[in-house]
């Protein structure tokens, strides 16, 4: 039979076991933090009726999609997890209780143009509040909270959550005579970081035909910064001229209000006047996240405030807030840049267990005696020679390995060698799982990600 | 717009979020068995080159396949993960150290016929060991342990774990002088159960043409029962007749033999030398496994050993051994029973945090220090009645609510209230969180399962 040149497709994240260990704990405490902000874990098909999926007739995604048919069936893989959440809400409402909050951590599919960097198969991490007719804005407050926390339990550190409103925005614009070029503006607006804020004056007077005035205001108003309570306060100068801005404004306040309270640091968090998002489903609260020293990234993790979710699907009004990771593009652009965490464990196992008798029973015993004391063992009985198998335990970079040989039997012990420093002690086998589990707290507890000093 | 229908394909399993949080728990409790025996996680993509996956021209897995073009691209869904950790293990064989041992938790694809109870996309749980030119038979001996922890760590508890060796089965059948019909007689004999065994000898002389004695051999054969000793003591009695029968006895004896040491009661594992599993590359040991009162589940986790997984990719000889676990079907099978553990916790949220003041900062402190000390916390505002306050946790069953009202701020405290009993009480925030923590330990620790007492 010839043999078929294996193969993983381009576009696709395919780890090895080490660092899927490190992903897999990211993945970890991104459901712990969801879970612990009172969110339900949801898993929906992979695989849905194209007419489901394909909800608005958008170029781009029909494009993107991985759409196929089978048997009679006209089938889409879930190019996100928020189409299936619309479907999934306005399918199940009546066994829903609402505010419906739940996360999903699931794998998506867009057919991409292959490139360094950029997945056709990823995961996002999402969580989602759904209102039945209405959703109070302090779910918009709690948002940032979990992004700080989601992001710090994965050991990152320099990061600001940005945040700003739709509203304010489009309130802004009405109040130059521009609302019903909002969205264009947006997208130009959206380039200051990069272009500079001359550079986007300039776009608008000669791009959009803006008057100069009009470009001199949306100038300065970009201009505002400072700290939070600064910009507010620059803010202020606007209210009274338009209701939605007002409207805006107030919901960006009480955003504010409670992060101290959530436990947010200043630092970590910023309103930004120049983010809005491209998604033109967004209403009010937009979020962004910038990794300070990794802005290439771009953001990974943003989210919004939408009016309707479901409105494709039923005529319920569905108002909803959430917020997405990027998951594998953040572990892909962390990982090359060094910050997987060197101390995490990602070993197999915390002790391999070598057999040292002809009897393998008392070696058994040995790692099941480890196992019930709550540590991983690996127990391994290959012919090799005794230092083949010590540098498997190396070559896996399992932490310790347990001599069980006849001297160690006739006092119902076990040799246990700890493969960083060479050190070997005698112990039994309870002695050897208290003693692991001790050595190992620090490394057991360790975040995927380190941060560099800088 | 006019409104599309939401729907989920016919077998695709979506679950509403209660019961989801036992899913989710069953595969939880799965990794962390699988962990402790020193297996790490593997994550392939979904999706493959075609010519990657359809490395046998079966007839009845290109009919179930999900197979598509995209671009140029002929690809098409992962139908198992043993073919994907086939793939992977030829691919990144210089990466991997052996024996490599990973377990895979994920979603396969195969469009059946739809059927009750019957799903196109379901989960399988499989861990496999995988030697580079050889693997010890301590590896076929651990899988019944791994069995029994992990079903018992789901909460299932009347099982039972049965193993055979095929090159036991061939072995016999070549004493016989029928090793050329050895596949055919397999599927005969593993009917025993359903048929009988005067059936099965008339089926074997009738259909397949067997001389009177071999029928009565294979009958005497397949009549060995008994403890497993007593069947190892009866099968001795075959010594020394075929070379390979000899082996696959030897295999048998080691598998048995280590069972206690392993933590394997007696009662949870038999020899039955009527199970053959039909896939056709296993060549040693195999197991199936049997719920005691729910026989037409089937066998929810079944496996085997291989002499060679990755021909198709490498000529490196790659034997393993492994197990699988038809998690969605199982899942399905038990909720249909009715033996989804009602003590098991599946609310989002262990308190829901009500602020009854107008400034909302002191229940979203509140709520950050329940979850600080650990305590999942939903946080919810909303503009309804107290009433209906209450019956959003009932509905959800969240077993506490932290009611926060200016009477308990002047004190500096929290009401809560146990939502089952309507107790209430004045505790501090710190308090709160470590009696909500005790009062719900032993919840918390609930297995998904619960069989009910026969």
């Amino acid at each position: 039979m010839p043999i078929q040149k294996p193969r993983t497709l381009s576009g696709f994240m395919e780890l090895l076991p080490q660092k899927q260990v490190l992903f897999d704990a990211m993945v970890e405490k991104l459901r712990r933090t969801y879970a612990l902000y009172g969110f339900s874990p949801l898993d929906t098909p992979v695989i849905e009726a194209s007419e489901i999926l394909l909800t608005k007739s958008g170029g781009e995604t029909e494009k993107q999609i991985y759409r196929f048919t089978k048997g009679d069936s006209d089938l889409s893989l879930r190019f996100d997890l928020t189409v299936p959440l619309a479907k999934y809400v306005a399918l199940h409402y009546n066994d829903l209780a609402f505010p419906f909050r739940r996360f999903q951590i699931g794998k998506v599919y867009r057919g991409e143009r292959a490139q360094r960097g950029r997945f056709r198969e990823f995961y996002q991490a999402d969580i989602d509040v759904i209102g039945d007719g209405a959703l109070d804005i302090l779910n918009d407050a709690e948002m940032p909270a979990i992004i700080y926390r989601a992001f710090t339990s994965l050991g990152l550190e320099r990061f600001v959550i940005r945040v700003n409103n739709r509203k304010l925005l489009n309130g802004f614009y009405a109040m130059l005579g521009w609302d019903h070029r909002a969205g264009d503006i947006m997208r130009v607006v959206d380039k200051a970081e990069k272009i500079g804020l001359e550079k986007v004056g300039l776009t608008l007077y000669h791009d959009l035909g803006l008057d100069e005035d009009s470009v001199g205001e949306i100038q300065e108003f970009m201009a505002i910064k400072g700290t939070n309570a600064q910009v507010l306060d620059a803010l202020e100068g606007y209210r009274g001229r338009n209701e939605a801005f007002d409207q805006g404004l107030d919901e960006l306040k009480t955003v504010c209000r409670y992060l101290a309270d959530f436990g947010v640091p200043e630092s970590h968090f910023a309103i930004d006047l120049s983010i809005a998002r491209g998604l033109d489903y967004y209403t009010g609260t937009v979020y962004e996240t910038r990794l300070l020293d990794y802005p290439e990234i771009g953001s990974p993790c943003s989210g919004g405030r939408y009016d309707n979710l479901a409105a494709y699907y039923t005529d319920k009004q569905l108002p909803g807030v959430g917020i997405s990771i990027g998951l594998t593009r953040l572990f892909y652009v962390l990982d090359e840049q060094g910050l997987l965490n060197p101390d995490a464990l990602t070993a197999p196992a915390e002790v391999l267990v070598l057999p040292m008798t002809e009897d393998l029973a008392p070696a058994v015993a040995l790692a099941t005696a480890l196992r019930e004391g709550g540590v991983t063992a690996l127990l391994y009985h290959e012919g090799k020679k005794f230092k083949q198998k010590l540098s498997y335990a190396d070559r896996l970079g399992i932490p310790f390995v347990a001599l069980l040989g006849e001297d160690e039997l006739a006092q119902g012990k076990v040799a246990l060698k700890d493969m960083s420093s060479g050190e070997q002690q005698l112990l039994t086998a309870q002695e050897a799982a208290a003693y692991v589990t001790q050595a190992l707290a620090a490394r057991r507890a360790a975040r995927p990600i380190q941060e560099k000093p800088q």
